[in-house]
């Protein structure tokens, strides 16, 4: 039987990377056999990619050339690691997908690309294929923030380039996420990510029982 | 006003590089000002793409992905340096542009991928914009390929990711710059490149002259 396809989405700093692990171990205990990857760069190849996309100058790309940028990174992704896994029965993971990439270029920077653009591009990497779940996790973009450049101060990350935006960008972020959330509820599922990392596991377990079943 | 925008395509090993070069002093000297740039790779961020798509394993890139990382290329070679260098009033040589991306990706190999989706990819990047002529040199590929193999050899490159293709692939590549020429001949002129690098740039400037005025 093929696999479920999980996206976790939402602003910086929400938790993603953590709850994704902590579902992806919570699977694999329920015997799942279940692979954590992440968008950009899951591929040897989209690490590159990613390092293009996610260091530099904020400006240094307009938004057709990022946007092709990201796709080619999601269809390496998807033909080379998430298809594959899915086919194998493997359940799939991933911290950041195709709805990151309509939230920050056409929400965060208000239009900046057109919405037929950037369904045309999907259209031509994934075609009819979309998660079976994805999980959004909500918070108010101040509290994301501080936690993503705390984070970073930590690791001394050179992943700013998105950070370095002004406050504005992340809360036409969020409401990105909410909005794309409403047009597709039967996929999307909200979760408030401004609590614990337990309570938000928790709360994400339960969802996972809800919708798949497990 | 405007300046020209003025393509070099065809095989591997058939002098498009040296010919760029020659084009460029002799237009200089004429007193245009002229940039001679390439794709992939002609930006800075497009240098680490030309990397990812001219080494390594042959297969590594589906076909989707492949054009969408050169259209990503393409896109940040429109907007970063062609557009703002003919808005300037000068010309442009470019050594390959989208008729190499047509002709390797679905003449060269067999129609991969459908020529919808490379137009569709085309007016995403570029609109309506197109090169004022093309040269398409063209060759015996076998003729191409000894070239290539000798001058990679002499530079210790590892940019042979195409080169490695069957002789076949290379047949198919030259059949299909022919006709991208036969299909637009406003556009293109096919000059024969299995000549001396003289008498290969004296046919050139002859064609400049006659379509281009100089």
């Amino acid at each position: 039987m093929r696999g479920k396809f999980i996206t976790l989405e939402g602003g910086e700093g929400c938790g993603k990377s953590t709850q994704a692990k902590l579902l992806c171990e919570y699977l694999q205990a329920k015997g799942i056999e279940t692979v954590l990857t992440k968008e950009p760069g899951g591929t040897e190849e989209g690490a590159v990619l990613r390092r293009l996309l996610v260091t530099g100058d904020k400006d240094k790309f307009d938004a057709v050339t990022e946007c092709l940028l990201y796709y080619a990174d999601r269809r390496q992704h998807l033909s080379k690691l998430v298809w594959p896994a899915l086919e194998q029965g493997k359940w799939v993971i991933s911290d950041r997908y195709a709805d990151s990439t309509e939230a920050y270029q056409y929400y965060g920077y208000d239009k900046r690309i057109d919405y037929a653009t950037l369904q045309n591009m999907y259209k031509i990497v994934a075609g009819e294929f979309k998660p079976d779940l994805t999980l959004i996790l909500d918070m108010p973009p101040e509290v994301g923030m501080r936690r993503s450049f705390a984070k970073a101060a930590d690791m001394a990350t050179q992943e700013l380039r998105f950070e370095s935006r002004q406050i504005d960008f992340h809360h036409n972020l969020r409401r990105g996420f909410l909005e794309i959330a409403k047009r597709e509820p039967q996929r999307c599922a909200v979760v408030n990510a401004d609590t614990t990392i337990e309570i938000l596991q928790q709360n994400i377990r339960q969802i996972i029982q809800e919708r798949l079943g497990v």
